[in-house]
């Protein structure tokens, strides 16, 4: 989704792919080969002014032998790091007074238990590396054995000395900011999002979050650029995190960073002056960055999942026939049930009318719905 | 700029550029060869649902191979001949009582004379085919001896056995009429902008076309509409015509057709839910058609023309941080003086506002201002 932007601004684009059929594969110049093999990233990357990422899943050794071969990579490995491991991240965080969920590194189900005791008899146990879309996340409760074993195997499988136990958050709802930083440092921030995530995905993004507190905004979106600032973030930077109640007004506590353009930010393609895909070029190449405005009252974004059926034709033909004011952006991957295929994006006023048309056209092209 | 939309439909897209360095040919997957060479357009063309064009100047032999190989072309080349033929286009719209300048085919320099001297004097000489960008058209007066020896000239090539006459139209202003239409007669017509042409070559449009009276709006695209069904049109046209003050109100006389993305039509990548690269797809390919709404009361769209300094990287630059809500569009394109090489949105509230902001940004580019 950067080439677009790319065309538009100029900007000559190589895509590293694992495979020809990969989705940038199918629309741009690129390289084969994977993200972890030093080589191949090493020779994609030469002649490129600068090297960035499209996940943060980039070995370390990649990272460093980019840096030894005078490539320069943005977002930096050291600013990446908080991204990668939850760990390193809420440690970061918490020395910088961001407000985060409770939180401890533990190192065995015994300490585990503990954390749970203390924090109303649940606790969320995540891997520090790898998870993504729920994936590496633990919800456990002592009044309940789901779980518990697995959680053992964790520990067991040794994938980190420690892993985080966090506090089950009782929030209100959740949050998403969106911003992107350049190497001269200007910050620009998108309106503040609003998220719902279903079993750890993100289902529908609602932007700007509806109802949200004026002063809540300011302090999430100054929570974002405080974290890019002392990070020396480049590039777009998702902060995903809670809206929680309490007794001095909402607090806003920050969950998880993306370094990268993030499915929380798919809703900017239509409906904001600046994509985060023309922004996070923008930003990694040091050129002024884009007006972040949204250009509708309401844009509301819809993932679309893998269903049971791999033929999206039929289905999405009646989408676009049924509502031609819906956007409709598949990613050209295989279908997988539950897996991200596309998103649906639409804009307007009356922000109840978009959300069921949007939920609609997501749910037929799925087929879980089939009128 | 038809990849993108193509990408986010899923659909896809070989591109037979002339150069590997074409500006097409840098953003997808392609084929090299002239649209003229009937074996690479075939060997293009190969497991292709459809072929369509982005100019008119595609021979009849390459459309008729296209036909006998089985490929389904769009538009059509009985449609395409009005796009690329200018006497039969006036012709067929004479026909459909449809407005157009009073015209006549002359066959040499006496009958234009005579031509000239029954329309207050002047007239516009223009080739039937391959005429763009002010090409191919000459402005001439009985009481001036400029470009009457040209004319001579033109009919002793004998590029055609009649050449066009038409009278000087009194226009009060240019309009454009963008539609799209698909085999399934499904019809969408933008908002009837307004366009300024200098020397022959746009220079700018502004969607909706100011204070347009509403009757006139309605009977351009009418008459676009019109026109699109009786030539049978699919895929996205451009009917660029006259308003003219007349005793009843304003009038629409039609000028010029494309069948294909326009460049009176650019502002719809920004400036409407459905972008005109989009919608061409959805109509060659018997899609539903997108929502051709504006997404903003104004969309202002300036040309960038080549000027004298070949690098633009300083200018741009500038431009981006000068005014972070202008959209900036480069083709790819080497630059030559007037060429047009790309060019600027900008949408909003403020029309004023909004021209001087675009039309700077333009300049700035072009190197004819430097602040």
């Amino acid at each position: 989704m950067m080439v677009a932007p790319a065309v538009a601004l100029g900007v000559g684009l190589t895509v590293l792919a694992e495979r020809p059929d990969d989705s940038a594969a199918q629309v741009a110049g690129f390289a084969v080969g994977a993200a972890a093999d030093v080589g191949a990233v090493l020779a994609a990357a030469a002649g490129s002014a600068v090297v960035t990422f499209e996940h943060e899943h980039v070995p370390g050794e990649v990272l460093r032998a980019l840096a030894e071969a005078g490539a320069v990579v943005r977002p930096s490995p050291e600013a990446l790091r908080h991204a990668q491991d939850k760990i390193v991240m809420r440690r970061v965080l918490t020395d910088l007074g961001v407000g985060v969920p409770a939180w401890a590194e533990v190192a065995d189900v015994a300490a585990l238990r503990a954390f749970a005791d203390a924090h109303d008899g649940r606790v969320v146990l995540k891997t520090p590396r790898g998870g993504y879309d729920g994936k590496g996340v633990l919800v456990l409760s002592t009044t309940a054995e789901d779980g518990w074993a697995a959680a053992q195997e964790w520990f067991d499988r040794g994938w980190s000395t420690t892993l985080l136990a966090e506090e089950v958050v009782p929030f209100a709802r959740e949050l998403a900011v969106l911003l992107a930083r350049s190497p001269m440092g200007q910050v620009a921030i998108w309106p503040v999002a609003q998220t719902v995530q279903v079993d750890g995905v993100c289902r529908e993004v609602v932007a700007p979050a509806p109802d949200l507190d004026e002063e809540l905004a300011g302090v999430a979106a100054m929570t974002a650029a405080t974290i890019a600032g002392a990070l020396d973030v480049t590039g777009v930077m998702a902060v995903e995190g809670f809206e929680v109640a309490g007794p001095d007004g909402p607090r806003f506590l920050v969950n998880e960073l993306a370094m990268r353009p993030h499915n929380s930010g798919h809703w900017t393609i239509d409906g904001s002056v600046t994509s985060q895909f023309e922004q996070h070029l923008r930003a990694v190449l040091d050129l002024p960055l884009g007006d972040v405005r949204a250009r509708e009252r309401w844009t509301v974004m819809v993932n679309v999942l893998g269903g049971e059926h791999p033929d999206l034709y039929r289905s999405y033909l009646h989408v676009m026939a049924h509502d031609p004011s819906v956007k409709v952006h598949l990613y050209g991957k295989s279908v997988r049930p539950g897996r991200k295929i596309g998103h649906v994006t639409i804009t307007g006023d009356d922000l109840d009318d978009l959300l069921g048309r949007a939920r609609h056209a997501a749910d037929y092209i799925r087929g879980t719905i089939t009128s």
